[in-house]
């Protein structure tokens, strides 16, 4: 199945840590690194009371975390286009630093080219596609 | 249904605008307004040779677009909670900017709360649910 991006949608119920900012930046860490993908920007926001919203932008697309440690659960998200891992291989930072009692997962493919229109090549499942383009920031803003 | 937030993903397709950084800000900024949140922080990166990730972060959650000119498609999620307005009044502002031939619209509810240890009460259509913590940042980092 042709795609430009991948979108992992996670839902983590039983969690430790969700008050952490922290510990948000180092799940976007770590999963940036976990997924060999580029970072270009990465903010964590506490808010009052509790709760934490983490983003990492990065070349292949965005990861992010949002929690709510009156609920147990955190809700993330990695989007990726063309990048080198399995956007899965992030999951196990998650596993580790939050410790959810259950997780689950969705996999939605964002970008969907099996359309006759389209005469591109699909990502290579370990290294980046020629649908993606090169994602060099030309600028910050 | 009983949820901490509301997902939309958005597949746009047949696009117009899609290098520009300007559009992808006044895109955010402008669902910002339709959906009444309240901004923290924008950040639009422009890409090489073509292409534009910008995200909003709210104290709601966050909107994401990323675009592939190449392909004429851009990505967009809208993450709400407690939002004041349904998330798909941001639709509209896309369709205005984008112009796309075809939209795909997938509402994911995140954090489903219809699980027998949890009491809580569902977001309320039009005002903030005591289910969504005030998202008061307590620090902008």
């Amino acid at each position: 199945m042709k795609a430009i991006g991948r979108h992992i949608i996670l839902e983590m119920w039983g969690c430790q840590n969700l008050d952490s900012v922290e510990t948000a930046e180092q799940a976007l860490r770590d999963m940036v690194a976990a997924l060999d993908v580029n970072l270009l920007d990465l903010r964590v926001y506490p808010f009052s009371p509790v709760g934490v919203t983490g983003m990492a932008i990065v070349s292949e697309s965005h990861l992010v975390i949002h929690t709510w440690p009156e609920h147990g659960y955190a809700a993330v998200d990695i989007f990726t286009c063309g990048a080198p891992r399995d956007p899965q291989a992030a999951v196990q930072v998650l596993r580790d630093l939050f410790q959810p009692e259950r997780i689950g997962v969705m996999e939605i493919n964002r970008g969907q080219l099996d359309l006759p229109e389209y005469e591109v090549e699909a990502p290579r499942p370990r290294g980046p596609s020629a649908a993606c383009r090169t994602r060099a920031p030309a600028y910050s803003g």
